[in-house]
């Protein structure tokens, strides 16, 4: 197999694509389609001073690594949710963003937020006194993230958080909120979630790549990171849709990523068009009638205090 | 297992209706599913005469033999296609509606157009000479059955073709659409195609029916049918879909009829809208600048000549 571009010996088949590239080209070429996200749905620019949500995994690091290549201002931020489970998670995942640091980025700066040492109790003690919680923590978990990333972009003077979500993410929720028609999702999933009303920013540089292409990156640059996803999310139905979108790349390659990027093509062409209750969401999502939680100043829905102030109130 | 409504032995589990039923009260419940879309989709009253589409598979024959049981006016309508490959598929499907009509409506009327004889070609010589059908000639059967069909309804002064669409049809259609996002597509997909210009009205009562439960149906009342697909029909891309959803739907009962019955709701309720070029499709499906084709009178987008009697101008 040579690669597409100097003939060498290539790594990897982007079949989507019709690209096969060695390593140096399939390094430029990763980066440069975070590079022309950042630009096409006009995320930052070098001014801005970024914060990365990472978890440890690969495609936050892959992120961080390509934006501080880049020449990003791209500050690494990382919860530390007290999930061991046996496998010892967060501290293993912890442990990878400090390696990826002191391996390739010793320059750069990591904020992390221990949520027991902070606040007293990790995501499991907390999901369970929660009845939203009970099955699995994964609502909780998703809140305290928000919530955390939100306070400390607002607090910092972040322009914006960018996240690692990668095209086979955001296919697999696209294709959960259309199996359902969930409209008002649908009519603001994107790769940026404009700033408002005291919620910060959001930005996702991969959403173009496929989740193979950040796993290859990673390999590629040497990062390590931790393999195993959270022991909690296991069997979430993301993980289904994801699958399902996966037979179907198999058979037309190619498929994933049209699926997604022609949604936002139509969208934006008022082909398609979503109008629908805002999604029933937690920490103020709902653009309309937010207010300021009475004891955290983070904009809600809730009433006076916000659903994550309200979780530490139960024991 | 027991039957939920009469506590007698259950033949079928409709997981996706949390019902379980015997025999008898499958048979009444199928009718009347059927009954009901033909209501609530305002499809026809007991005065109208209507054209069944009838192939000689479950669908189109549980169809019949629903329509002909509520009393309605259903006449049936076969055409001969021509198509062997080696299993005498055209002849034994032919089989079927006659011995449909002997062995359970010997009071109803069968059509039977044979394109062969009639028109002096079948469906694998016409596509043989056309290039569209070089790979597969469904494209061309698709074009040649929509015409026939739309001319007998319309000499015949038939209030509406009727066809076995079920649900897993429509919603193997729709994901296909969907994951395209076909606009044109996605904005007349419907349970009724309303008459226009020349071209017959187009009813689906099946729609909300699963393709298990017309199998059941037909089987339960004793209909023989042909159970090969179409020969060219292999390894059709609705049938990948199909698959898909099959998968979904074990994972989460109900999901294909809720990704169908929600997209019908949130598009009449205007919660998704799509506006986009009428699909490019053959025999006027496109709704503007419809003429009459110069030889036999019908709708067309196509100039003088139809698609249909441009196809029997090549040899």
């Amino acid at each position: 197999m040579k690669c597409s571009k100097c003939g060498g010996m290539a790594v990897i088949n982007l079949h989507q694509h019709r690209l096969r590239l060695c390593e140096a080209h399939f390094l430029d070429w990763f980066t440069s389609m975070a590079q022309r996200a950042v630009e096409h749905y006009q995320m930052f620019t070098p001014d801005d001073r970024l914060l990365v949500a990472v978890s440890g995994g690969k495609d936050s690091l892959a992120l961080w690594d390509v934006l501080l290549r880049l020449g990003y201002q791209a500050e690494g931020m990382y919860i530390s949710l007290g999930i061991d489970e046996g496998i010892g998670y967060s501290a293993t995942s912890r442990a990878m963003c400090h390696k990826f640091v002191v391996e390739h980025h010793p320059e750069a700066v990591l904020h992390v937020v221990d949520l027991a040492a902070e606040y007293g109790r990790g995501i499991p003690e907390l999901a369970r006194s929660e009845h939203r919680g009970r099955g699995k923590p994964c609502a909780v978990c998703g809140l305290v993230k928000r919530h955390i990333m939100n306070r400390v972009a607002r607090d910092g003077g972040y322009a914006a958080i960018a996240t690692g979500h990668n095209l086979d993410d955001e296919a697999a929720v696209l294709l959960q909120n259309t199996l359902h028609w969930q409209a008002g999702y649908l009519a603001r999933q994107a790769p940026v979630l404009q700033e408002r009303e005291g919620l910060a920013r959001k930005v996702k540089p991969l959403v173009r790549c496929y989740e193979r292409e950040s796993a290859a990156y990673t390999l590629l640059r040497g990062i390590d990171y931790i393999y195993d996803e959270c022991p909690f999310a296991r069997g979430a139905t993301t993980n289904f849709y994801k699958e399902l979108l996966n037979d179907l790349e198999l058979r037309s390659p190619g498929a994933k990523q049209q699926f997604y990027l022609h949604f936002l093509r139509a969208r934006a062409a008022g082909q398609v068009r979503f109008e629908g209750p805002a999604p029933e969401t937690i920490e103020g999502e709902d653009p309309s009638g937010l207010q300021s939680c009475t004891r955290c100043g983070q904009p809600t829905t809730a009433g006076s205090l916000c659903a994550f102030c309200r979780l530490w109130e139960r024991r």
